[in-house]
């Protein structure tokens, strides 16, 4: 089964203390997609503005991820320009413009409309909501967040989130939209609205699941160099969309794979700028740093 | 086998978001000696003054921690005063009042000369060096340290780090001590410099332990709620060090096993003030919270 992405298309250009690059592909739709293609077929839907390289979108096609719904819009793209310093924990935004993604009014293709798997990633919640009411039966819909809408856009985030099935937003969002510092504690007051799944990231320190009655904890692998750290997050996304796709098994334990298999994608994309160390690796890799997860959190508790 | 403890006896008056402690049980020989003793005895070296409450450490004594090599000195103990904040991740310090530990020169009894697991506790390296040239043959020597001794003493304590089997401290620590800002580049570096086993504590974000071949990680358990965080490092490096002096086993995958088993001890001690809650807890507590841990961590990587 496909799985469907709605977010932003962007070009990017990012400082690290290890290099620059300019004008690369980036945004969310474009890191889901580079990794859930991986799994499963991606159904992409966003807009780039006239001035757009989309023949570098070409590899993405080419590995399975359908552009119908990538509108070509008058105008110019999305850009965002960013710069991370030693710690490389948070981005510092130098420049952002939005460009035709300010009037951006998702429209989906007839044939997306029957998407069973679906991620909202970080726009507008009325955005979202407008997505959402476009698909007919969704299996399992998820959406992503960010402090800027947490904070001027409450009312239609907490309608979402009355209407999704999981949120991924990171801890100091998390912090933001519920008020409580404790971890536990949000992903509860989040739960009592709505998902059944609240997804937890930390960046470098992992990731947590919640559902109702059960807490699962990955580590974020513990790489010797961290190149650029843009796009993980939605990069974990697309790697746990694109594994659940295509098992089509929404058991717990599949879900935990599925975490797992999306901070293996996280921690690929940070290696190199832009998507480009999701096109180099292949299932044989994902494979191997799932296993490299197992060692790393693995320890028998009947010795003794 | 019982495992050696040198390390500071003191009294803490705390502050945190759920309440407040004064003269209270302190110090990392108390909390290491209160967490270890679940699993093993426990001789514990340290220095209190005329005035320290020792009818307090009769609980511990009950419990089998030897305090012959406790001295009692003319003059006050040893105080801290602190205080947390909401985030409760880092103590602001109010006061430290070092009374007879600023001349403290630890001396171990006959008996304990003997030792086979030793854990040096974060005091001056040259006290630290000094302790372990008092040890006959070791089968295990760790140390923990802190940030004032790796600016003030950094010639003593790689020395130390010359000498020990493991050192136990925390990511800002191992980043200061070596100038890297990547852990494993800072484990590998402390690696080359004499222990074959590093333990980086990351607080809530959990611990890694690293060896030459192998990461190991463990999570943070994810409390609800965490009362007061002081002797959570202590207390783990208790309950790891304890479960192996019990096992005898220096295995990786029995010290991963210890590891879980520190940072359930690390768990449990921040749920009260100062040693309470490590009192009250029994085995069984202690096996069900390493299920707990087992629990938050296991995937199936088979499935799919």
């Amino acid at each position: 089964m496909s799985v469907l992405v709605v977010g932003s298309v962007a070009l990017d250009s990012v400082e690290t203390p290890f290099g620059k690059a300019d004008e690369v592909l980036g945004g969310s739709a474009n890191y889901f997609s580079a990794a859930a293609v991986h799994q499963t077929p991606v159904q992409m839907v966003g807009v780039v503005g006239s001035d757009y390289p989309v023949e570098k979108l070409e590899p993405l096609r080419a590995r399975g991820v359908d552009l119908t719904g990538l509108e070509r819009a008058e105008g110019e793209s999305f850009r965002w320009r960013g710069r991370y310093r030693h710690d490389l924990n948070s981005a510092e935004t130098l420049e952002t413009r939005l460009g035709v993604f300010s009037h951006f009014k998702p429209k989906l293709p007839p044939q997306f409309r029957s998407a069973e798997y679906v991620f909202l990633a970080n726009i507008d919640p009325r955005l979202q909501l407008d997505v959402l009411s476009q698909i007919s039966k969704p299996k399992l819909v998820a959406c992503d967040t960010m402090n800027f809408w947490i904070e001027s856009r409450r009312p239609d985030l907490l309608e979402l989130i009355g209407k999704v099935d999981l949120i991924t937003l990171n801890d100091g969002e998390a912090r933001q939209l519920t008020e409580h510092a404790n971890l536990v504690q949000a992903a509860r007051w989040i739960l009592e609205r709505g998902p059944r799944v609240v997804l937890i990231k930390k960046g470098e320190h992992g990731a947590f699941m919640f559902t109702k009655d059960t807490i699962f904890f990955a580590p974020a692998y513990p790489l010797e160099s961290v190149f650029d750290p843009t796009g993980a997050g939605d990069s974990f996304a697309g790697g746990f969309m694109g594994w659940l796709a295509r098992t089509g098994d929404l058991s717990e334990s599949n879900m935990r794979r599925a975490v797992i298999v999306g901070s293996a994608m996280g921690s690929f994309v940070v290696e190199g700028f832009s998507i480009t160390r999701l096109l180099e690796v292949t299932r044989s890799d994902i494979d191997a740093r799932v296993a490299d997860f197992h060692r790393l959190v693995s320890f028998d508790q009947a010795l003794g």
